[in-house]
């Protein structure tokens, strides 16, 4: 990062300099990665002279790692022969990802640029749902036939590899397209110029359908440990393929908005110092207003039970410590039962061995914590404290928080488990949702305790 | 899921009765990840039985997805010659992996029967810091000379391609090994025969040290789309490489162990439905004991304001609201600043400008829930549910709120970026500590808002 910055002064120097040679040396040199990054931190203006400074196949890399916002301003910018170049070095895949951030106008422009072939592919990737193996696959795959030889094999790759997405896994179809098997550059390199295709290619396919949900393909593609994936339409035919750069995106991308969500944040695919305090208000208000709102219960609970926490009002001192216990254990359990979800560790099947597990953790959890607090609220918070504690006011607090934890690691595996099977997102179930949950039983439970064995 | 259950029922049935050819038949059309998945839902004592059925090259991947239990189990039961026979067949960051998490007897027959070369190797990548790119790489590359022809190049890879790990991406060395460049096979494949590495090689080289932190490592192959990253010692010398597969696999496991640390659970490497109760137990009593702990301030809080909350017991009933939201304010911003820090999207330098974003979206979010909570407690809490809430009131409810939102916002960016400028983990800042702090400051602002607005 460090380096980073003094890049951007570099440039910016130079740019303002206009020693544009030496400019063009220094881009030249660096990842398309870093170039939008660095042209991200310079002014919006210098962007068009900038970005011509690139020569062509580096330009369209560097187009591709920009964020929409860059992106557009490029494109208003662009005489159509020169935003048709950028398009033509584009692969269909990367195309379709900035379409899909376009205005209208500017969608138009793009579609009108591309060449017919690529218009059609865009227009039908576009048709697939969002999230969906479809809208994220690539139509640049290498075919093979099965009667091809070795030879004929890395002969038909070396003339038509050139624009493909991947050429170290080639895809073996018949005549209509229909998907036969897998082969690798490695084994057709490493064979005999004469072997068959047919003879040498995997037939144990691990493919996508286009409907299939992106998260679950990526995860199929980190767990064989494949390079690219072939994505098959109803009648097995080929129609694309997922190569891994792009699942790692997905992985990425998901993960964020999954911690996102547990943490009460509706999902954005913005950057976090991309976004404007307004558009991280309207992510963050929902849940806050959610909960003070369903925070009511707990309140109501509270007040009922007025009359008996003004007779022992030390009671009301460990309410924080309960319920945040409470709340703590119950994310524990639906933190790790949500990313074994997410991971494919675990199934809605697998219901009952989590919660006898659960059972058996938050027995050893709260009986321990029990006995800790115990022990605390006697030799210390009433010894050292000098608060008001009595041996059954102990008994209630640490009763309570063996129930409290009981439950809070039911609830918060049982929780998640369910929404899966319901068709929600299990991370809707985390922290927040489950805090309040777990809240208001703890407090039921703590004022049953306090009014069976302090009589109040 | 589904299915890998029915398969499980068949392997186990066909085990049972014998039909050995065609278990071995059914398991020569399985993936290795699913032939291991299989075999650990079945009774260890088959296992040795059903490993055997394998054929050596799907037997050595599959010993690899295994877990270490089982692996040892293995182990224990192979012949010299069998160890060897998969010892030969395995990648040698794979044999490191698998070693590290034996017992010592049995990691000295490994290294027995591994040959000479490879036992060197693999000493010599146990002796790299756990975690560092060092441990994590494999020794299997192509190397290449810069005066080589593409087709000498090619043929070298022809001739000694078959162990390595990735053929598609060569590096380019001189007679020191020290890295020069690297070419990708699909380069080499399409230029002319004639044309000289030298000329066509990368020289903008991403690279790793020893040393470097494998999660750092495995952030830039997916940031700049590599297929493997060559690792060099101090000299610039290439010793190793690490592949796609192996950082999508650091990606994943580190993603798992900051989720868990952001709920209070200190790492682990066993997958959930693989750790007893007492090992989970383990894993989360610590947070649990020391939050209880931590509790005794707010608990110490609450108690020396008892007097004003004998005198306006309504207040009690708002304290789990307030405690909540500030929780929940804080755990937005900090998840949001943790996930951006691990992405590298952020770093300590970015601190003011998180501050001064933090500030406005706190002041967004806190006045809009403060005039929400204030219309509730009026218009719901007051006058639908009759509880006893004056103006004055709600005004000191309100006004808390909008005070420990912005307070839990600012500790939530700010802590997490100081813990990495410190060399902690800043997840660990995440959720249960830092609502500790919140809930002892809420609590502070409450009491002290109540005693000037209402003069207790």
């Amino acid at each position: 990062m460090a380096e980073r910055t003094t890049l951007e002064a570099t440039v910016q120097a130079l740019y303002e300099s206009k020693k544009y040679t030496v400019l063009r040396e220094i881009l030249n040199t660096m990842q398309p990665f870093d170039i939008a990054a660095t042209f991200a931190s310079l002014d919006g203006a210098s962007l068009p002279l900038l970005f011509r400074l690139l020569p062509k196949q580096l330009a369209a890399e560097t187009f591709v790692e920009m964020e929409p916002e860059e992106q557009e301003l490029l494109i208003r910018g662009f005489s159509d022969a020169e935003l048709k170049e950028v398009i033509d070095e584009l692969y269909v895949d990367d195309a379709v990802d900035i379409i899909e951030e376009m205005p209208a106008n500017v969608v138009s422009r793009i579609l009108n640029q591309a060449d017919p072939e690529m218009r059609k592919t865009i227009n039908d990737i576009l048709k697939y749902p969002e999230d969906s193996a479809g809208s994220i696959m690539t139509t640049e795959y290498v075919s093979l036939r099965p009667a091809m030889t070795a030879e004929e094999a890395i002969k038909r790759i070396r003339r038509t590899g050139v624009d493909k997405e991947t050429i170290y896994t080639c895809y073996v179809t018949d005549e209509n397209r229909h998907l036969l098997g897998y082969i690798t550059l490695k084994s057709l390199l490493l064979a005999d110029e004469d072997a068959l295709v047919s003879d040498m290619m995997g037939e144990d396919i691990i493919s996508a359908a286009t409907t299939d949900d992106q998260e679950e393909v990526a995860n199929n593609l980190s767990k064989y440990d494949l390079n690219a994936m072939p994505v098959v339409d109803k009648e097995n035919r080929l129609v694309g393929i997922i190569t891994i750069d792009d699942a790692i995106d997905v992985i990425e991308e998901e993960t964020t908005e999954d911690m996102g969500i547990m943490a009460g944040i509706s999902p954005t695919d913005k950057p976090y110092l991309r976004m404007s305090p307004w558009e991280l208000w309207k992510a963050r208000i929902p849940w806050l207003i959610l909960l003070m709102i369903s925070a009511t219960f707990t309140g109501m609970i509270i007040s009922s039970f007025e009359d008996a926490l003004a007779s022992v009002v030390i009671l009301t001192a460990y309410i924080p410590m309960l319920m945040g216990t409470g709340g703590n254990s119950g994310s524990q359990a639906s933190v790790t039962v949500i990313r074994a979800l997410s991971l494919g560790d675990l199934d809605f099947s697998d219901l009952f061995r989590v919660v006898w597990k659960e059972m058996r953790v938050s027995l050893l959890c709260g009986v321990s914590l029990a006995a800790a607090c115990f022990l605390k609220l006697i030799f210390i918070d009433a010894a050292i404290l000098a608060m008001e504690i009595t041996i059954p006011v102990a008994a209630v607090v640490s009763l309570t928080l063996l129930m409290t934890v009981i439950m809070a690691k039911l609830v918060g595996c049982v929780l998640p488990m369910l929404a899966q099977k319901l068709g929600f997102d299990p991370a809707v179930m985390a922290s927040p949702f489950i805090t309040t949950i777990v809240d208001a039983l703890s407090l039921i439970l703590y004022f049953q305790a306090a009014s069976m064995l302090l009589g109040l």
